[in-house]
């Protein structure tokens, strides 16, 4: 049995690549609205980048709001990237023991993803059931891209942020070597002093692209301590140009090279 | 149009009663795993109790874990219960601003509950898009049952307990009357301090019954300051003797008896 960081590494350093493409598909915004469509359109995306892109990510939220189907789509999405990379869902979990294992069973046992986001909030008991399986990996929310982050995440206990606590908390909770943080790309200036605090934890990086997140910064310091970062573009591809697949192809490339410029 | 914390007064009040059944309904459980058998035996809870139930909640993990058919099932539940008790999708969402629009829209729209529990973690402008009906409501996380509360809500931030300052930060984003803060019943030496900083928010109070909470303390220090503690009850009605519809009605005149003495 691997462990679910090191099944990461392997899947990068075979694409030498840290790319991570958002599948976040906005059925309003495609020219044609069906099911059917918006499956086929995933389907020809993830053909176009999976040579090159080591890891897609899935936000939940743009399938949920399409009910059952929306559903069945996150099913067909699994099944057609299979083990050619890995697969994230983004879908922010975390709740009572008894909960959060039916969503582990849900997400990475039924739906088959390799990995997972969750929220910190309700601490160990809420994440532990997403841990169990070492091959399956956690992101857990630690400093987001969003201006909410300022919120709570900045706040200080002890002289140190939030977001430092979760990092420690996160860093000791690796017993399994499947813990990641996310880390948005837009938090340069924190950067530095929230890696001496992970250790060697992969980040989940999202914010390059359309949040103005500074992918070289992102990644050269999110790769420190021999660790991974993973740089998250969703509407930076899906949006490139015209958003055709030979729109998303240039874009991945483009990613692709300035990403190989730094690791 | 009317705010969500009047309407869930109203529906309160008409029932006398502030109980809130979890429909945590665990298939694997039931004698007949079939879906067809778990969507009746949920229609039959609902009949059995919803002329004294004025809430309902449901914990969408028991569902996610069945796929497809479990989405059926939860638009299912929200059409049988109809506008006849408030229903509540514990769905602990929350990620950013665009996410959590599609959020809002899959549960608050789409499957037509009133009200979800989301996390604070991310800050305003991940709750933000929850919120902007003025009508559906919003509970957020601030002080939960499980022993991982203490991981970080408990830890203090300029004197002040991280749960405290989720509750002030509701308090102020309360402008369309329609938020409220979950609140573990077994939290019972914190309660006290807390309904201070929290002024009017209902408190959705999961931890009576199994996770053994005090009932008494739970609504007479919840519903302080002219505020509703709603009671939440999972197992503790679900499996009350040998979970029969007939246990199930007991058990909810059981918590109904138990609530009005304190109402």
């Amino acid at each position: 049995m691997e462990y679910f960081n090191q099944i990461l590494k392997k899947q990068c350093d075979r694409k030498n690549n840290s790319l991570c493409i958002g599948l976040d598909v906005d059925n309003e915004k495609l020219e044609n609205r069906s099911i059917e469509y918006m499956k086929s359109y995933i389907f020809d995306i993830i053909d176009a980048t999976i040579t090159l892109c080591p890891i897609y990510k899935i936000n939940f939220a743009f399938y949920e709001r399409l009910g059952t189907k929306g559903f069945e789509i996150l099913e067909l999405i699994s099944n057609h990237i299979g083990g050619n990379a890995i697969k994230i869902a983004d879908a922010k979990r975390g709740d009572i023991g008894n909960s959060s294992k039916y969503y582990a069973e849900a997400i990475l046992d039924n739906l088959n993803f390799d990995a997972i986001t969750v929220s910190p909030y309700m601490g160990e008991d809420s994440i532990s059931p997403f841990i169990e399986n070492s091959s399956k990996g956690v992101f857990i929310l630690c400093l987001t891209s969003n201006n909410g982050s300022k919120d709570f995440q900045s706040k200080i206990i002890n002289g140190l942020e939030l977001y430092k606590h979760v990092a420690k908390f996160s860093l000791k909770l690796n017993k399994n070597n499947n813990i990641g943080l996310v880390v948005g790309a837009t938090k340069t200036d924190q950067m530095l002093d929230l890696k001496e605090v992970s250790g060697a934890l992969p980040w989940l990086m999202p914010g390059v692209g359309f949040q103005g997140g500074d992918l070289g910064e992102s990644i050269k310091i999110g790769s420190k301590n021999n660790s991974i970062a993973i740089i998250n573009v969703s509407r930076g591809i899906l949006n490139y140009k015209n958003g055709t697949i030979e729109d998303i192809n240039e874009a991945a490339n483009y990613y692709t090279k300035q990403i190989r410029q730094y690791l």
